[in-house]
């Protein structure tokens, strides 16, 4: 941690700030420049806290040279994390193709679509029983009957399944049926949350908040990991900037600045960041060619009926097109996309 | 609501069109131009949603004319909401002054504290006995034993109070000791959170999570508002852009934009949004002279011993001179700011 | 400045840092942390480029400690610049109040407005002759015909004006006609016209661009002063962000931090900023209590018939009441609005 | 176009709207709705000003259907634009492979440079001449002696030459030396800049402005389109955010959005989107997998002596790395890299 002094400080102001950063056991270093004076401070870093420091008269600036997580950070860990869900792996050269309904609406509906992206290659189910709305009179989805409809497409069709959670109290309930927890962007600051789902062993897919920077994302990691649970799956899901010709603006380089820094497995969903299916096959393929770990896709087989998020939503054939794509180019890349057991079966069109 | 259809709609496009606003009992009204053929839809908008519309193939574009949210509306409740708390009196005229430390750390501490800001002229306390911290080693509050003592502090001083509350779990405990919710910019959009507090009858600080718009903040409030809680108080906090010479970019037209299209009072909170004790008074006196309804302001005798956020402290005579300001521009802006009963004691400094 | 190692760095790395740094004369200064090595640099520390320095293999972060601009710093210059145009003064307590059409766009209906908002107190006339415009099918200004009518509106009504200039080739032309260079936000880094600039003596409002920080606006400021002209007057006009309730996000703060880091004046210009009349007076006030040294207001007595940005404009009697309210403001700041010299006529309405 | 009325409009009002329209020889469509009255416009819409019509009293919104760009748009001009400079093609399957130094330093180096990246596979040569920086202070290029050794290495290497420029007055002299005019994002909004490269008839790359919209790149590609140069290349180079991992935030999805309103090509610049090394990989094969038209990327065989922005230089070795994959990912999107004449040849390291 470096302390930057406000020009011309008085031999008190230095005294004061040696004595603080003594005081916590630590060495200070005086540097005088012609401009600044600045202190180092030497020993375990995590000791020191900025803000106190920040709030002492006559300190101008400190810079912490740390990052500020340990359990996610690549220093601490250099190898991938790998996560396996059900024999499908995550990370580590191993892309997850996460693909499903946004909000499940009913069991035959989900069967269909589940039945689809199995056979395009999909090796995740997804579909939300509870759904974060922005508008208090909009579908709040299906409750634990969704949960169960869920299970059972994934049961059928031998994929694993991922749903979401927002409330601490939902916890143990939504568990019972899923096999990765999601956590939305508007919670990925939800602490209480973060803090539950650590308790937990069952993998947390986290999607980045909208004005979370990735430092950020690895914060609220770092919540999940400091409870014991150690499988956390980063998701880019698009920042909020001015560019308005997409719902979120997906900032891919989030990927590389990730992997460089953490050794989760980072994803994309390219489904949320645009808001437009017309950009989605473009969006996965760069999120693949960038070094992602896996592509997010809403899928649905009505779009204009689907209760939620309908018009993100790809046709069944187009996910499927895009998949051809997705397995040409994670060959290039050298990675593999798992394929989940169980046995496909055909259905009829909505 | 307005459909624009894409170029050179086929007869099957505007049919499908036509039928399905049909089919929801509305009056569609077809207007072909030179370069594009436009739906308007007569009825009742709400019964529409604009995205199943967005999904039918062949549309362009939905152009929603109403506001999304009806009882945070102006055009639902035309008078200014005002809000009484122990007498103390927020909106229409009548300024809420918010003080406090960032967290509540011991019950001399938050006394001594209390007293001062009382003998400026606060007419609300403020404490966090919960704090959401972006790491999750930091100091994350003293639970219920802060809220206890902020009570004490509250009453020994006839101030009423205001803390934060983070999880579903905590209303019943939480409202217990509290006058007022606090609910910070990270859970503006943690709906199960937002839901529970509608059903109380304490009123409601809602924070301005650092990626919404206006809009998206009075989506929040009618969450609370959908549920039976009338008392909603709105606060603008800064939100995240690239200037880093602040915390946050504080964007004070959200108060005349807020005023424009609700009745719930909206207060400004400097400390927060900008980080920086020497920036606090300008912003300040700025909100205030904005409309603002009120000013939230972190207060702390040592801030450089603070245990969260002391760096954006004010000291308690660096209040009391800003007290001096606000009071007088409230004057000339014909607002006034109720002084809250009970007797100010003096104490020591830290 | 500081330079941060990567983790484990060899002697050899260690080794090329030093020689680098001594070539340039410099001292470095080695403290090895329990993580991090660091050096740090003593003596002139303007004769080291950040870039070349984080180019280096084994280099994690160069942290600059000094700011980048000298000139504009108040370090530089520790009391307020205060700049006189025919007798008006701006800064150092003294207030601009510029007002004018956004377009000149004809002799009489010129002189019309000049009398009115010279009426009401303003004492800098505005008005623009070439106009950017997003659009090139848009009024681009009526050019030098426009320059003309403004210096007769000035000279009639005894006062100074501001007119932009967007084009280096541009800049005689201008000088010939105005008091005041105003420099638009698209240009603010148009490097070449800045230095055009400074080799003038005639004072240069700059606009700040839409995505520039305060440090990069001072760094435009610093390419004029660095030519020899001193007279540079700061403007906040807006920053891009998500919001889109105003046309841009006015970021007040701006004015207490450039005030803090520089002599220079700046004022706020609310019609851009908002882009709508009905938030203007609002913050026009929070302009001026943030500390701000004067407000740059669009006016026009037929707004519906404006041939640029007449949405944004506010009426002559619109301003003349926003005018009461800063003039009490400014007397509570202890401030003072100039007056300029010449004599009112009336004139009819449009 | 569509106007929205305020609610409860009086018939003065309703009639006003309605003979402005007239006036301008449209024919207004009045529709009365529950909640708001709207009138649509038939007839040309581009008679119409959105600005006038949002000011007259009574009018909510202002609704634009038509996009305000047209030689520019796609509706316009159906097949994709593809531009040939030198033999090499760029847009309509055929990428564009920009590399070389930030700022041309010497002959020498840049011989080097050029004659590695020519071997690598790119397909045009970079450099500045005329250097944009943020501080007066820095380097600003070697100028005409500049562009004549650009010249004289893409002469030696058959490669055509790209290079900024920024002022309207160099436009002659930069004409004489270059095949492509670069337009940095800073100047993206310079009109007068734009309208003397739109009298060229040679191609023009037009980079993205750190706070532009796609719609807002695509209007200043119209201002040189419309002056008879039909010959542009669009450029992501990153926009402003709060992302602080990277210097700027490299939106992909601009590369699909521009691709579906406008014919023109559309590369992207990780160099500068970035500012990082370890992630220009990455990101240039996200960009080609996205579907962009080529990439840039900034080369140099000593990042640590660099004049100009080394540390985001590739070293030669890695972009020859880089191209590797860039071909693989073409060969796989279809599309192809144009080799161009001249024979390459060895030279030492710096």
């Amino acid at each position: 941690m470096i302390i930057v002094l406000k020009p011309h400080p008085t031999p008190d102001v230095v005294q004061h700030v040696l004595e603080r950063i003594e005081a916590l056991g630590l060495t200070p270093h005086l540097s005088q420049g012609v401009s600044r004076t600045i202190v180092g401070v030497i020993g375990d870093e995590e000791k020191l806290q900025v803000e106190p420091l920040q709030a002492i008269p006559g300190v101008e600036q400190v810079v912490p040279i740390l990052k500020p997580y340990k359990l996610a950070s690549r220093e601490f860990h250099r190898e991938d994390t790998v996560i396996t869900v059900k024999g499908v792996k995550i990370g580590g050269g191993h892309l997850a193709m996460i693909a499903g309904p946004c909000a499940i609406e009913g069991e035959s509906l989900l069967m269909e679509i589940a039945g689809k992206v199995k056979e395009a290659g999909a090796n995740i189910l997804r579909g939300g029983a509870f759904k974060p709305r922005t508008s208090p009179y909009s579908f709040q989805g299906l409750g634990e009957e969704g949960l169960r409809i869920l299970r059972a497409a994934g049961d059928t069709y031998g994929m694993p399944v991922i749903t979401e959670v927002m409330d601490p109290r939902q916890v143990d309930l939504v568990e019972r049926y899923t096999d990765i927890f999601q956590v939305g962007a508007r919670n990925m600051q939800n602490f209480d949350l973060l803090k539950e789902l650590g308790k937990t062993r069952t993998p947390v897919l986290l999607k980045r908040g909208m004005s979370a920077t990735v430092k950020d994302l690895l914060m609220s990691a770092e919540y999940v990991l400091s409870q014991g649970n150690r499988e956390v799956i980063l998701c880019e899901r698009g920042i909020r900037t001015f560019e308005d010709s997409t719902r979120n603006t997906m900032d891919l380089s989030s990927i590389p600045v990730a992997k460089g820094w953490s050794h989760l497995p980072i994803i994309a969903d390219p489904s949320h960041a645009t808001g437009k299916p017309d950009l989605i096959p473009a969006m996965a393929r760069a999120a693949v060619a960038a070094g992602g770990d896996g592509v997010h896709v809403e899928v649905h087989s009505c779009p204009e009926k689907a209760l939620s998020d309908g018009p993100q939503a790809l046709l069944p054939e187009q996910y499927a097109r895009l998949m051809e794509d997705l397995r040409q180019l994670a060959e290039l890349m050298g990675k593999s996309i798992d394929v989940c057991e169980g046995e496909s079966v055909s259905c009829a069109r909505c």
